[in-house]
């Protein structure tokens, strides 16, 4: 056992997490590579789009032709070939042509501009009357105006939003390298807990945290692997931890909130091979008795068993550790964290940080954070809890009516 | 081909959503439940927890019994046999008893509360001091203090969160009824348009938008399915249709911004059995030429084929769809909508509803919305936003610094 270390600040415990490395890669076909985290920067091998595209139905025109036209002044053009969808024109455009094109379809040699149908009039089948004036370039995409060859256009880390799946598509990647997504072991510990498919007898609950952790962890993105209950017994911890530690990339031990119990988990993890103890304690609340060890690149953790602080330590300190280990960029970010009006005055001790459960109510256009009051063993105050209000450790209270900034969840 | 259809507004649009029902219930195991949308009403059929538990280490007393108790004035008490974990306690407390507890512990009958083993001092093996009173319930969470039996605890409708999970877990639901997922089948249309592992010639392009769609429907929580590419031939897209209305829930006609070939797909819905055209433009910018069919109970939407349009409609316009199938009671529910300080003046048509890509950035503990600019044609628009801006109808412009708000995407 190890007596040595200290409670760690918030800000002390992130500071471990860059000792973690991020998983290796694989390949994914890009129809499963939506949400996932690349694992490679893109850089566009050709320019995007490869030619000059319509945006509107109309008659693609060289701008010049039509400068100075007007309903009482119309240009007159001759009108050329029309421009077959998906084909390349085989024909230059003449300066005082205009050739009819759909939106998407490519322009001419000469053309650098398209005039909208609803701003022509077919005068017979040779020519055209021009009402409006257009800009070069008006209505087209330009060659290499989203993307220009050695452009680079998304970073290693970053996940892949639908709008990232569509670039890799325009790109012509089949085969899109990632991340090998982490998978998490979770370890339910104590006597008093049963499995949900039992009644439990008095003294006894059903285990909610390996429910609620395994959500989290595929909200995350990872994949979750329940190892059960293990009972209050110290080979047995020993012998689940070392299981979980061979088939899993983190650990998650939850249930340890007595101080026997917590003895027990740090006894264990010291005793693992190659396993570090590099926390015990954090300044925060819910959540303070947490232990984190490092075995080989595996984050172990001892997690409170109240329900809700056990939920609140992994949004606020086990998720940037999986992040990390996800191969995610920016694994420190909050994420997107919001402004709101706090409706009630908070206490928070100095020297530790809050989190407080707050619901969100919308109120003649404004933003309101209303505090959810209730034990940490309550899972009722996180289901009407709709995100995490933190409070620093130098902040000693908060205000009605402050602005704050919240987490959703 | 119908020509009595007018452009609609957006609320208008919203309207026609109530028209369509919920889909089908199915049951899934607690494990496969995450994320789901409930399809029952949760009532507690137990009260949870269903005994009065410690919250701390410490001993489990009468709190009577420690009125007055203090550093200078401790409380002595006989020290009663200790609670096993899991265990019901086979005595009643006397009032001058104190019963060692962990946390978790189940008091025995006559302890209303415990004291913190930091507050206490064992005199001998038969006796201990306690330092501070304690108030009735201090440092326990009662019985049915989190649920009672017969509450309403989350209604039907409702999206299975990790802390709804840890709820069902702890009633003992294994098999939890859920709304079946909506398969949404996605047709890509157009001459010019290639699949993904195609080099495209000039004049042609990639396929973005099937994926694009693909991932937007996967995070909105439903299954893409994705029907391949259609070229401009009327047969083909009825067939493709007829397969896919067949197939799937819902159906994405994507790529038919040039009027040729929305004509084209208003001909064919008609021409579908029993399907009925409810929409021919919305008076939104991008995505004004929105279609909307009804076949029997399944929306199909022709969407436009610029691919930022395409994105846009999605959003604000079918997702609400898709949720009301998926069977959320919140389908109407933009979703946190997040206030945000406008970085530049941004103008818009009055009439219609516009939708800005913005980018956000906090900056001294304030949130910007800094517009993406850029054609509709453009994804690299789309890889730069973070969220949208919706400005409405009645509303010409945005002035620099007004604070607006933003739908993160």
């Amino acid at each position: 056992m190890n007596h040595f270390f200290k409670v760690m600040g918030l800000e002390q415990v992130m500071g471990l997490a860059p000792g973690f490395l991020a998983m290796p890669l694989e390949t994914v076909p890009l129809n499963g590579a939506s949400t996932r985290i690349l694992g490679q920067d893109i850089v566009a091998d050709q320019d995007l789009p490869s030619f000059r595209r319509s945006t509107m139905d109309g008659y693609a025109v060289h701008s010049g032709a039509t400068f100075g036209a007007s309903e009482a002044n119309p240009a007159w053009l001759r009108i050329a070939s029309t421009i077959a969808m998906g084909e390349t024109p085989s024909f230059s455009l003449a300066s005082d042509e205009a050739a009819p094109i759909s939106t998407g379809g490519m322009l001419p040699d000469g053309a650098d501009s398209v005039v909208m149908v609803e701003h022509s009039e077919p005068v017979d089948e040779a020519t055209v009357e021009i009402y409006k004036s257009v800009a070069p370039l008006q209505h087209v995409v330009d060659r290499a105006e989203d993307y220009r060859q050695g452009q680079e256009i998304i970073k290693a880390g970053t996940r892949i939003r639908p709008q990232e799946s569509g670039v890799l598509a325009a790109l012509g990647m089949t085969d899109i390298q990632v991340f090998q997504r982490p998978t998490v072991a979770i370890i339910s510990t104590g006597d008093e807990i049963v499995p949900v498919e039992e009644t439990p007898v008095s003294g006894k609950i059903r285990d909610m945290n390996s429910h609620t952790l395994a959500a989290l962890i595929q909200e995350a993105g990872a994949i979750p692997l329940q190892m059960g209950i293990v009972k209050d017994s110290r080979d047995d911890l020993f012998d689940a931890c070392s299981q979980a530690v061979a088939q899993a990339d983190m650990v998650l031990i939850s249930g340890g909130s007595s101080v026997g119990m917590r003895d027990f988990t740090v006894d264990v993890l010291s005793d693992l091979p190659e396993t570090e103890l590099l926390l015990h304690g954090i300044s925060i609340s819910p959540g303070k008795p947490t232990i984190l060890a490092r075995s080989g690149n595996k984050p172990v953790w001892g997690l409170p068993g109240h329900v809700v602080s056990a939920m609140v330590v992994f949004k606020v300190v086990v998720l940037p550790f999986l992040k990390k280990l996800m191969g995610k960029q920016d694994w420190a970010d909050k994420g997107l964290v919001i402004p709101a009006i706090l409706t009630r005055n908070v206490a928070s001790a100095q020297g530790r940080t809050d989190f407080i459960r707050v619901d969100l109510q919308e109120k003649e256009g404004k933003l309101y954070a209303a505090p959810v009051l209730g034990k940490s063993g309550l899972i009722r105050t996180m289901v009407m809890a709709r995100a995490l209000l933190e409070i620093g450790e130098n902040v000693e209270g908060l205000e009605k009516d402050t602005m704050v900034k919240v987490l959703p969840m």
